[in-house]
């Protein structure tokens, strides 16, 4: 059951060919957490096959005419692929990550995408990680590359891949509800380090 | 891009309430692995709500006529709640996992799902472990509990929760793949210990 602990609601956006672990461990983490989080397909369909086959039901779309941006305090952009290459076509997304960054407000991404984020210009002179074999992309774009499993700096958190998914849950959950409330829910997943 | 490797499938049974992690993983991971896995609703329905709320679309169901469980050679529980009552309450699922065990094929679980195993009987004197809260359950009904993230006793693999389902899907990508090719993708996806 659902025990709602914020108002803040978070976005994941869902492309064709997304890493649903990366995707969908964030769901669930917030779930448990009680931080409200919903699913944004890109598509013009709610249901959207991951790289793996794998068929998710999202709970809205971002061209549903009451979907609206600012509903959100955090947008989370999985990554997995051809899914990263999607979400950074998506126009209407890719502004509002600008604009959401610009303001200080949150953004989190995954795996290849935080690529979309450098590709826009938006990681010039932050500290950030993505998976391995894409961090050149970052370095070439202006980012101070980390090496950590996850990295937050400010409104920005970035992580490096499916196996870095939990702990960049955990992450988001502790912006939300603190560091000794996640490291409490590590334990109650028997998540060990 | 999926690319087989084995002609062995393994079949994830989906209950309502399920946790969808632990479940995913274990079909992410032998997707990049290249062993064939199927989802496989024990409702009336391919699309199934888990514990978080998120609808996964499953390829096939078992009450499909043409599903057969001899098509497969591995079993795999996820956990969850009410998704592991549901498990343990459909019989043509646990008829045909104590047949597998018996005849010496591969069954795995995770989290709550290895209580099913321990309520059937068929963790007499084998060792395994699963969910913490929960293991009381297992000592009852004879199994040999063990603390380890995975435990592998013959042909019954059974694994703690959430946090261990990366090392649970790999245990399943070792038994096909071997354990260096585990070791491997382990590495691909980021993922240390």
């Amino acid at each position: 059951m659902f025990t709602q602990a914020t108002d803040k609601h978070v976005a994941v956006f869902i492309a064709e060919g997304m890493e649903e672990i990366e995707a969908l461990t964030v769901v669930d983490l917030l779930y448990r957490a009680g931080i409200p989080c919903e699913t944004v397909s890109i598509t013009n369909t709610n249901a959207v096959a991951s790289s793996h086959d794998v068929t998710v039901v999202c709970d809205t779309e971002i061209s549903n005419t009451r979907f609206d941006f600012d509903d959100y305090d955090m947008l989370v952009l999985p990554g997995g692929m051809p899914g990263t290459t999607h979400l950074g076509e998506c126009d209407d997304l890719t502004e509002q990550v600008v604009r959401f960054i610009n303001d200080g407000r949150q953004v989190a991404a995954i795996c290849a995408a935080p690529t979309v984020l450098a590709n826009l210009g938006v990681l010039e002179g932050r500290h950030a990680t993505c998976f391995p074999d894409l961090q050149q992309v970052l370095v070439d774009n202006g980012a101070i590359l980390e090496q950590d499993e996850v990295v937050v700096d400010g409104n920005i958190t970035t992580s490096k891949g499916m196996g870095t998914a939990i702990p960049f849950g955990l992450a988001i959950v502790a912006h939300y509800r603190g560091q000794e409330f996640a490291d409490d829910l590590a334990r109650k997943i028997v998540f060990a380090r």
